[in-house]
C-alpha cells in the first residue's frame, strides 16, 4: 500500500528536510514516527529537499506500508507523535506507480519580502530589506524568466544536473509593505529561487536593470548572480501531479 | 535624561519579560546591552511584566542615562546589539516625573484563536481550538466584563493587590478561521486576559452560558475559573500615557 502525504513545517528549527546524520531533519522526524507505527524502518521519498530555514505549506512525500491503515487513521497516527512544527494536511493512498519526485508535474513556491519597519515576530517568516524596493522594475525583470530556459546561471556551480526548467509564471501580491513573490514550474534547481529573488531585489534596489536579467540568464555562469536571498523568507507552497 | 522606549518581542524563546536568575529574560537581554553602551549598569522599568511565551508588539519601559545621545541614536545603539527576537520601536526622552508602570493609563491586548486545520508555522503565534467556537455567545459574555469591576476570580489566588480593574472595551475581529479579541483596559492583573479567555472559549464550546460569567467575576474566587488560555495566543499590543 503506497501511501502519498502533504506535509507543512516551519522550517526555522530543522537543518532541512532531507536525513543527516546528528542532525535534527523533517525526513528524520516523520521517519522516526512511522517506526514507531509500523514496527520497522519505513523510508520517506519527497517531492524534492528544502534547505534549512525554508518553510513548507504542501511539500509531498510518499511511502509503501504493509499494514493496512485507512488514510484518516495514518494521518492521525503521524500527526498525534510528530513535534508541532511539522503537521500532515493530508494523507491519500495512491498507486505504485506514483512517486513523490517523478511522478511531480508543477511546483509552487513563494518567497516573502518585508520592506516595512522590522518586526521580530516575522523575522524567522520573511525577509526583511531596509529600503523601499521598486517593484514595478522588479516585475518587468521577472518577465525574461518566464518559459523554458537553461537556468545554470541561478544554481549552484559544476552541477550535473540537466538544468533546464520551465517557469510557468512568476506573480507579485503586494500587500502594505510586504511583497510576495510565487513562482510557479515544472522544477526548480537547487537554490534557484533565492538566486531569481537575490536578482530581483537588485533590481528592485536600482542596482540593475531589469533587461539584465536576461543577459545574466545567458551567461550559464552563476559568477553572474552570485548573491541568495536567505531561506526563511521561503515557502514551498505546493506539488502537483 | 529618562528615556521612554516601545519594544516588540517574540515571546517564544524567552522565561517572560522580567529578570530570572540564569534564565533567557527580555529585560535581561536589553539590560545586558545598555551595560555595553553606557559602561555601567543601566535598570530598565517596564510597564509591567509578560509572563513566558507572550508576545509584544508594545511593551513600554524607561531608563535613566548619563550620558547624552539623541533619540534615534538610542534606537540605534540598542537595535544594532540586541538580539534578533527584540526590536526596540521607538525612544523618546520623556520629563523625569515620567514612570513606564505607575504613568500607564491604559493598556491594550490582544488574544489570537485559530479554530482551522492547525498550521505549524503559526503554533507558537496563536491558540489552536479544534472546534468551531460560537462566537456570537462569547460576545455576548464578554459584555459582562466591561466596566469597572473586581476582577479577583480572574488572577491567581492569594494576591494582596487591589483587584479593581476597568475593562473599557472587548473587541472581536474574525477573519475566516481566526478570532482576534482584544481587550483595552486601565490595567490587567497577572494572567487576567488568559483567565477570561479560557472562560470565553467555555462559551463558544457551549459549556457555560454567556451569563454566567457575570455570576463567575461576583464569586471574587478563582476556583470559579480555574482554566487559563495558553500563553502563546497573547500579545501586548501597546500601553498608552
Amino acid at each position: 500500500m503506497r501511501y502519498k502525504c502533504s506535509v507543512s513545517y516551519d522550517g526555522s528549527l530543522f537543518h532541512g528536510f532531507q536525513t543527516q546524520k546528528g542532525l535534527r531533519t523533517v525526513q528524520q522526524e516523520i521517519e522516526n514516527v512511522l517506526l514507531i507505527i509500523y514496527k520497522h524502518k519505513t523510508p520517506i521519498y519527497a517531492s524534492g529537499r528544502t534547505d534549512a530555514g525554508v518553510h513548507s505549506l504542501g511539500q509531498v512525500f510518499h511511502f509503501d506500508a504493509d499494514i493496512i491503515m485507512k488514510e484518516w487513521q495514518v494521518k492521525n497516527a503521524l500527526n498525534s507523535r510528530l513535534p508541532r512544527d511539522i503537521y500532515i494536511n493530508k494523507v491519500e493512498i495512491v498507486n505504485q506507480d506514483f512517486h513523490a519526485r517523478f511522478s511531480a508535474k508543477k511546483k509552487t513556491y513563494m518567497y516573502i519580502i518585508d520592506m516595512g519597519e522590522y518586526n521580530p515576530l516575522r523575522q524567522k517568516y520573511c525577509y526583511y530589506v531596509k529600503r523601499k524596493l521598486d517593484v514595478e522594475k522588479m516585475i518587468v525583470g521577472s518577465k525574461y524568466l518566464i518559459g523554458e530556459h537553461d537556468f545554470k546561471t541561478f544554481t549552484k556551480n559544476h552541477t550535473l544536473e540537466n538544468t533546464i526548467r520551465t517557469i510557468e509564471k512568476i506573480d507579485f501580491n503586494i500587500n502594505l509593505d510586504t511583497i510576495e513573490i510565487t513562482f510557479v514550474g515544472n522544477g526548480f534547481l537547487h537554490n534557484m529561487v533565492r538566486i531569481i529573488v537575490a536578482m530581483l531585489i537588485e533590481v528592485g534596489r536600482g542596482k540593475m536593470n531589469p533587461i539584465a536579467i536576461q543577459e545574466i540568464l545567458e551567461k550559464k555562469d552563476r559568477k553572474y548572480a552570485p548573491k541568495i536571498a536567505p531561506a526563511n523568507g521561503l515557502y514551498l507552497i505546493s506539488v502537483e501531479y
